[in-house]
């Protein structure tokens, strides 16, 4: 059974949440599971909170990483953080998958550093699993590296196939390269250049990829530069929010809201369903949205211990 | 009164739509509107729709371009086509502005290449008028050159700001800088350096913004190259598109949708209303969604008409 290392210090709800979704995940289903974090805070918070702490196993720890921290104050000032110390335990390869809903940079800085690219990596990419009309794909890179080449797009493209493949049943996952249009020579450079690399891999290539067809289509994997990748998820979440900011103004929809499962329909179920990998590590290290709340982060772990092969 | 000129075969809907949304426009207010068409075409099926013409100007040309032709054709084959005549009277000064719903590559070179550059302009942009939560934006380029240099959107943010002025009532336009955070040192090479232009301007500049606070906020003129502002309206209107489509799986939110107005409500009316501007051209033109009905196209003259100095 594998490991898991959740930070318990990471996310605007932690402690409380994390350990709250923690707890039920094991109560649910046979899940290996340690958090990381002070342990005197820890059980005061599991104490006033009547948590049942006693067989989880805490990586203790002496401080916290906050939201706005500069990312590279991980590696200085908050170099004993749950985060930190969290990642280094990975890296020892005392457990095999980190997750964290805490600072994202500092999560990056932490992983690039701490953990370490794997052989032959060029650059850590920040690959979150996104929803769509039906189903989910895999967008990489979606804002850790906002300059990129051709080369680096390429191997994205590599490495968000072999993860697609290790959480799905698909076999020849569909790669498509986020575009202004879909004929063969849109876009800028950067684009043309990445096209005709990937024309000529061995990857499944369906071709450049426009929001819409993304959203409404079957593609699995969407290489992107982070700019770019970045801004295509951020302007997803605004509309939604901007929408069901209008929707409910009328309370009949507030019901429809209510009962209907679809992530699209609500903005806080689309942000905390969207987790990112952080892909091209040594060890895998997963964020979570920070807004996350105990029951998704459940949801998650779960999923999570089934799915990791 | 300013003399506009209407491509009455460009769009989906072409030439009847156009036709009738230009003799309805007639109609309901004192405009100076004229067609560029093929005059035959435009007689018979003026006949078969019992529509009056009679009083109606019509610039006679051959044919026309279709929406899947190579945009460089209006300068070959289809040199005598209706959009290129059109531009050519416009660049003639026959016409204030030239509205088409046509080709956008097609209408690009066309206005590059027949109305041309104004002195010292270095790109001709692709500016559509936006809508968010609260009124609306501009942004620019959404799509005309998907590689710029810092230079060039230093520009852009100056001919936003020139016409955002000239449609509105604001004195002096928030211009903020599509960015993937709102940090001073956020984005890529080309968005640092933009920055940096941009803070020591002396326009109302606010920063890097990203989607969110632009749907939600009030920045007027949003910055960006053609590449990510192209991402980024069409990533609104995938998700708005996603969304409506589930909500109108429940027969109860129809009835909202048709009685709100607002435009994030109605995927074709947020389409239909975000009309896009060639700026930096010696005249205007605009170009329109390529679906729009009469009823649009004619609320949109008489807002022209009315609005245009």
């Amino acid at each position: 059974m594998k490991r898991i290392l959740v930070d318990a210090f990471g996310g605007d709800n932690a402690p409380l949440d994390v350990l709250e979704g923690v707890l039920e995940s094991r109560k649910k289903c046979d899940i290996n599971i340690s958090v990381v974090g002070n342990k005197n805070k820890i059980d005061q918070i599991s104490k006033e909170n009547n948590l049942n702490i006693e067989n989880l196993e805490i990586i203790d720890c002496k401080t916290e990483i906050a939201g706005n921290d500069d990312p590279m104050e991980i590696l200085k000032s908050k170099s004993e953080s749950s985060m930190a110390v969290g990642l280094f335990s990975l890296s020892q390869k005392k457990f095999d998958v980190f997750v964290s809903a805490g600072n994202s940079g500092a999560l990056l800085v932490g992983t690039n550093m701490i953990v370490k690219r794997a052989p032959n990596i060029r650059r850590i990419a920040f690959a979150p699993i996104i929803p769509k009309l039906e189903g989910k794909f895999l967008l990489l890179d979606a804002g850790a590296n906002a300059q990129c080449s051709s080369e680096i797009l390429h191997q994205f493209a590599f490495m968000g196939v072999d993860y697609f493949k290790s959480i799905s049943n698909v076999e020849n996952p569909k790669v498509g390269l986020l575009n202004i249009g879909s004929e063969d020579n849109k876009g800028d450079n950067l684009r043309k250049e990445t096209y005709q690399l990937l024309k000529s891999s061995n990857l499944n290539f369906i071709g450049n990829i426009e929001p819409n067809d993304i959203l409404f289509g079957d593609c699995d994997v969407v290489v992107s530069d982070g700019f770019s990748g970045n801004i295509f998820v951020k302007s997803i979440e605004a509309t939604i929010k901007t929408l069901i900011c209008l929707f409910k103004k009328d309370k009949n929809n507030l019901d429809f809201l209510k009962n209907n499962e679809h992530t699209y329909l609500n903005q806080k179920k689309f942000a905390q369903e969207s987790y990112s990998v952080l892909l091209g590590a040594n060890n895998p290290v997963i964020k979570l949205h920070s807004s996350i709340k105990s029951s998704s982060l459940c949801e998650f772990l779960i999923s999570l211990n089934e799915n990791i092969k």
